[in-house]
């Protein structure tokens, strides 16, 4: 059962007079049919408080109590697996696979968690016996507003990364929940509530508000008692967040994740010699129907000789794919506008429409593209451009021309080597992540995984959104000087009752002082 | 012999066109004779796109190359000591001492940077080799703008924490010179411009740019092509620069220290103990005329039985003291009026004047303090604040009220504890730095160091400006995946041609893979 409530610190609210939405199921086109209350401004007000007044207890919890937590949290979520997969894809469209993938892509993100407070040294606990005794180590920073993210209901929504990631760093969080899959992120606030309850945390940690309007979100993120932001989604959203976030009085971190156009570089002797390139890059745009960040909106190829014909091969790779309609008809119609547009507008010297599904191709020659910034904005959806350079030398303006970006990928040849050092010096100081090989889309949720980029792609480009160094963007140092032994956190006690690599005098070291 | 001409990237340039400004020496009054050029637009345009031009470069130095321009700038340094140190009295009006130990701690804040870079595993190389090859590593940021602090002309200045970290890290910087020590800045600059010529670096990657108006800083702030600031001064001041900032078309980190309170807690059987309190504190108080941004700004003692007049104690311990003016008349009489504000408003419940020097002390009950928030505000001097709480309720209350500290901290003996471990918890979210003995000037350059708090006591909390961290200020990281071997940067390559401690699949390791 969908309530359409909202949580407010431990309480499912119904409030009779509250505004309502519906979300829509995208195959059918249909409204479903449950209602959902937007929350109210007192709602907003009394759930911040909440958050605020737990966070003194939450930040002082033990790894010991915060790994039950999340683990009671993946416990909670297979409980209640199939009614969550289910309003996954009413509310998305998107097929029972992705649906399953992601549901368990969810739950191993929060086991990487469990993993990273099992082992500890996270926290950065540091040592100086000289001079004055000083001990370092990170402290939570505050209260977090999470917004769920359109192009994945549960792996960037209420239990995902941002999410987790707040809760292992020991901050309440804030879930303001994507009025276009609503129903399912309501399940999965019922499942982490539930974890609340079974760990008898203070209730305080977790609240969970619904609304089509912008104000609750602008609301929260107003809010003086919130210390941090998580957002995914577009720019103008994460923008607007981030300017908001910046008016304050007390101005605070807004980690926006807004995409970018991913672009692929392909060298000369790559693209002469590699048959299953095409194949691969086609499937990578198609992906989800191409509703992922690091969905590769630019090829740029370099073809001197003009042998290869790269785009119409990408879109024959695509011809006859199937792909479900897009998460919300308002995504779908903004990708049709401006597909439109580029098509009108004779941008490019060519764009193939795909038969069988909405994806399509576009070409144009790199000396066009270098004077029409306008063609590296990104089309979200399932569209790739292919910028065609004549030499390496056009390669590396179009390089040169890049806003920041998430990932860039350079597929090279041995005998490629020299042009993807240059392209490499060039493109380091643009991007989170370079591939060598494969496709960008498919973000493993490891440690040293980068998932942020210099702006626009996201908004601080010193914190990764995905891999368990997204915890940092939750937690700020604290030092202690000449603190008696009994009054330091067990991190920075002589003893080290936790047994973590901490680093003493500049050298990690895992016994005690 | 200073030139008062601007430095842009390697060539000191003359404009007798240059709207012209002199600094004053605070002992006589009276300007110095030197006239220095205010740099135009134009100056401050070909610098910043020197640096940014030369970023690529510098970013791939060597760490020796980049040790070997840091030791060549202490050895230019040295040589120049006894002008810098003589033009440093005379525009601040510091003793010689002073002037002679700041000196000391910049060379030794540039070792501790060499340091870092011969042992090198800052750098965060992070390996990951299951599933996808991932491997992370920190990037430098781009060109920095550093301003100079009026309150230390060396340290916190052209060649201090600021400009030395972001060096170390692979950074252009721009130094925004002073005005109120316009030659003891143009003094350094020749030094470090001399390293940068010896060691064969192009000259991008230093300009030296002054003026009085806000007008060049705001320039230098304002350019797409600047990448990050630092900041050491006022608030009013640093929250202008982070605001200028966050409206550009993309957004940069701006870091600025802009002071503290540093509240004192003596607890009950302390404050009743301890005869050397007084004394203590009264020095530290007077600690460079006051002008330190860790200087005990209030006092909070709990003195339940009315039995210790603190504020007397701290008083007669101060008086016979003899203190330079501050570095500038500006400050001087900004400090007159604060405290002639909080006399005539009888803000307090008493004011002792030094009759020695310009130092002062106020007692006020923590319930007069608590309705009061004027009282928390800054008096940057030789100014300190008793506030006297009847109960240690009423401390944690004070405490609860704190804004964002740089520092704080709990003087308490061992039967004290239980009131400090509740102190600590409240405090603990709104400093940086918790001293538990001894008094907060006095900041050691270590690692654990952490010179940065809460806002408003810096724009970003995350980072310090003091110790070796502080060079993550201009640090992002980067993946690599399925990179080719030979195409990695030195720190992450199989063979570790480096020797760092890298954390492989989340072990630190400093073998080769």
């Amino acid at each position: 059962m969908i309530s359409g409530m909202n949580l407010v610190a431990g309480k499912w609210e119904d409030n009779s007079n509250a505004e309502i939405f519906q979300t829509r199921n995208p195959n059918t086109d249909l409204l479903l049919p449950e209602e959902f209350q937007q929350s109210t401004t007192d709602q907003v007000n009394r759930s911040v408080s909440a958050a605020s007044d737990s966070f003194e207890f939450f930040a002082h919890t033990s790894f010991k109590n915060r790994i039950l937590f999340l683990k009671t949290i993946q416990e909670e979520l297979l409980l209640a697996q199939s009614e969550i997969t289910a309003t996954y894809q009413q509310e998305s469209a998107l097929p029972e696979g992705r649906a399953n993938g992601e549901f368990q892509r969810t739950l191993d993100q929060i086991q990487c968690f469990v993993e990273l407070l099992e082992e500890g040294s996270f926290i950065d606990a540091s040592i100086h016996t000289q001079g004055p005794d000083l001990r370092k180590m990170l402290y939570p920073i505050g209260p977090i507003v999470v917004f769920g993210a359109s192009n994945f209901p549960l792996a960037f929504s209420t239990a995902g990364g941002d999410t987790i990631s707040a809760f292992a760093a020991g901050c309440p969080v804030l879930v303001k929940a994507h009025p276009y899959h609503a129903g399912t992120s309501e399940r999965v606030a019922v499942a982490i509530n539930k974890a609340i309850e079974k760990c008898k945390l203070p209730s305080g940690i977790f609240s969970h508000l619904g609304g089509q309007s912008h104000s609750v979100g602008s609301q929260l993120v107003s809010h003086s008692l919130i210390k941090g932001v998580g957002f995914t989604g577009s720019f103008s959203g994460g923008k607007a967040l981030y300017d908001l976030a910046q008016k304050r009085e007390e101005p605070i971190p807004v980690f926006a994740e807004m995409g970018s156009i991913n672009p692929i570089f392909i060298l000369e002797n790559k693209l002469k010699t590699d048959s299953n390139l095409a194949e691969g890059l086609a499937q990578s745009v198609i992906l989800g129907t191409g509703q992922f960040c690091t969905n590769p909106g630019i090829i740029v190829v370099c073809d001197p000789s003009d042998s290869v014909d790269f785009a119409k091969e990408v879109s024959d790779a695509i011809e006859g794919a199937e792909l479900p309609p897009m998460v919300h008809k308002n995504i779908q119609k903004q990708y049709d506008k401006q597909l439109r547009k580029i098509n009108e507008g004779e941008q490019v010297d060519a764009l193939f429409f795909a038969k069988s599904c909405k994806a399509a191709v576009g070409l144009v020659q790199a000396s066009k593209f270098l004077t029409d910034s306008s063609l590296a904005d990104e089309v979200f959806g399932p569209f790739t451009l292919v910028v065609k350079c004549k030499s390496n030398d056009e390669m590396l303006k179009v390089a040169a021309s890049m806003e920041g970006q998430l990932t860039t990928t350079i597929l090279g040849e041995n005998s490629d080597q020299e042009v993807s050092k240059k392209l490499l010096s060039k493109l380091q100081s643009k991007v989170g992540r370079i591939l060598f090989q494969g496709v960008p889309t498919g973000v493993a949720v490891t440690q040293p995984m980068q998932h942020g980029g210099p702006y626009p792609a996201s908004t601080d480009s010193r914190f990764s959104s995905v891999g368990t160094d997204s915890i940092y963007r939750w937690l700020r140092p604290v030092a202690f000087q000449d603190c008696p032994n009994e009054l330091l956190p067990d991190a920075l006690k002589n003893e080290n009752p936790l047994g973590l690599e901490r680093k003493i005098d500049g050298r990690i070291i895992s016994s005690a002082l």
